[in-house]
């Protein structure tokens, strides 16, 4: 018997307790509260700032594993060095943790990505402007941020100036891209690779809003080049687990990393009904060291629509009474304006149909509460 | 919020658990030990057959449900004048807690099946037989048996002298069946009612062993019947939640119902993979009284074959090293030789290569353990 323990108790937490049962896993989860929206499995309430907090609960199980990106990197590394694998790994972490350090090694890798430089004590900022193309541009603080937190078009330096005098900030070439593609794939310590096809996400004010899965793609060009870089980027950082690419697309067709994640990714909750492996399935699997499985689709296309707000048991009765194929995931979550609370998963054969169905689905349940 | 509640923590309840997940249900167990198969649920510790400590738990549900259907009726009429719901109710378990009033209940319903006697005290026996046919016969007890517990091929009274000597002994004809069937459909409080597509189940020394999904039904004769067959009990017996009606068909192509249970059943664990909606997550929703999931095929053909004696995470290694796209679910029960403790389902297009890798991937299984 595995037992796998999660820090954090979001709904990325949440979904792995379906995969843990089916696979006969234990899953323990460490979270800040003890109503978090993975309760349903057995949790410990504590800090994931507080080394001795993590040490007494890394110590019931065999892997560590995350549901976010926060946990210091220092008390992972003495998790580790207490006996306990972690994975992803600290030294893959730190590249989630902090965006220059990814920017860095993915120049390393010989990963396309867009042109960055760093504003900090020492930077000559003409030059840094030059690199990557002058304004308008993406300023990104190193570190903290998420759905669209952290990140601005900034058209000067005065529109991040409280950035600056915190800290390093990141600038990045505003790339005109025309879409946004995530590319999921899961990793084996022993090296073994599976990969999901590539799939569209489309964002709303800088949050994930809906995914689109089953693109066509008459040339395979597109598929080629996200394989090649996840897979590259994968082995490249010796990552153990589930890893989102975050990738534009330009007119010109290039294929530009904008983000990683080390761990199940709202891009990829699709695959729960899409593939026959879904990604928290398959990030159990990778962290402890079981064989992967099979990635196929079980139809050729699929969409996933966030909701936003609260899921209600009515609401969700009422987009079944309309739509029976669609699953809707509720996360248990307190209701709060602009709060993600779950998502709806409507696959198909035709993808205009699907998309108009998860979509309509999701607008009744937004709706009705 | 919905809080279900289900008395029993064998696997039919563990399996509930990711469905009530997906669906943003709380679902709460009543079993005899912590360590049940549906531990990762929150669990009460108790004896069903205690009113008060049923009472207690139910007392924190909306609806009561159940892993098995041995709770003593009076029980359940007590907590449903509680106000807990009970689903199925107690006037439809009790069809399967004595088979005898199941036998009465499908000849008042006109229901096919096999003739069938009861040997009781005031028995005219010669008549009793000249009703079923002779012998051979088949005889149940009317209570407590299950996996062929509690059945038997008589060829004299004298081979269920000892059951004759406790009570009243259900004698049937012994059908000349070529096959056995199962119709699993769901039924809601408001009569809403779904079905699955029928499938056949094998049986070895009287356990189900393996279920195949996706018959070759060129004229549709066979579902035509199975459906009407579990359509007019789920209605006449009022049943809320899904009913596995288990059936024989003989060479004439008659189809005669066998046996029924009111609940998730082992002939429906291949839906979990094959169909749009598991039977866990319509049980879910039909007792909580949520429009049902769509249940078509997400492809052709399906076989779950069970797994006895013990499941390792070596052996699932190696099973899926061989067979990536198998499903293994583990039960986490205790190995013992015999014991069903979990069970494998793969899908595609092809039955026999389907049928051919589920058996592979549970002889890996078991020949690891």
């Amino acid at each position: 018997m595995v037992s796998i323990g999660v820090v954090g108790g979001g709904q990325l937490a949440r979904m792995m307790i379906p995969a843990s049962i089916n696979l006969g896993i234990d899953l323990k989860v460490f979270a800040e509260r003890g109503d978090s929206s993975a309760h349903p499995a057995s949790t410990t309430v504590g800090d994931y700032k507080d080394i001795d907090q993590v040490f007494a609960f890394s110590s019931q199980v065999d892997v560590l594993t995350f549901d976010h990106e926060h946990v210091p990197l220092n008390i992972l590394r003495s998790v580790r060095e207490k006996g306990t694998n972690v994975h992803p790994s600290p030294e893959a972490l730190e590249l989630t943790q902090y965006k220059i350090a990814m920017r860095r090694k993915l120049s390393e890798l010989d990963i396309p990505q867009p042109r960055w430089a760093v504003l900090g004590d020492n930077t000559d900022v003409e030059e840094a402007l030059a690199v990557i193309g002058g304004f308008p541009c993406v300023a990104k603080k190193p570190s903290g941020g998420y759905d669209g937190k952290g990140v601005r078009i900034i058209d000067s330096l005065d529109d991040c100036a409280g950035w600056i005098a915190e800290g390093e900030v990141l600038l990045e070439e505003l790339v005109p891209f025309t879409r946004e593609l995530a590319q999921l794939s899961a990793r084996r310590p022993n090296g073994e690779w599976s990969s999901w096809p590539v799939v569209e996400t489309r964002q709303e004010d800088g949050v994930c809003a809906e995914v689109i899965a089953g693109l066509e793609e008459p040339d395979g060009a597109v598929s080629m080049k996200t394989l090649a870089i996840a897979k590259r980027i994968a082995s490249g950082i010796d990552v153990v687990g589930v890893l989102a690419v975050e990738l534009f697309e330009t007119a010109e067709g290039e294929i530009l990393v904008n983000e990683l994640a080390m761990r199940p990714h709202n891009s990829g909750h699709v695959m729960t009904e899409l593939s026959r492996t879904s990604q928290f399935e398959q990030h159990l699997r990778a962290v402890a060291d079981l064989p992967l499985g099979a990635t196929d689709f079980v139809a050729p296309s699929g969409v996933m629509t966030n909701v936003f707000g609260a899921v209600s048991l009515e609401g969700q009765s009422r987009a079944w009474e309309e739509f029976p194929q669609a699953k809707i995931h509720s996360y248990q979550k307190e209701a709060r304006p602009g709060r993600k609370v779950g998502h709806v998963v409507v696959v198909g054969s035709d993808l205009d149909i699907v998309l108009d169905q998860a979509r309509k689905a999701r607008d009744i349940i937004q709706g009705a509460s």
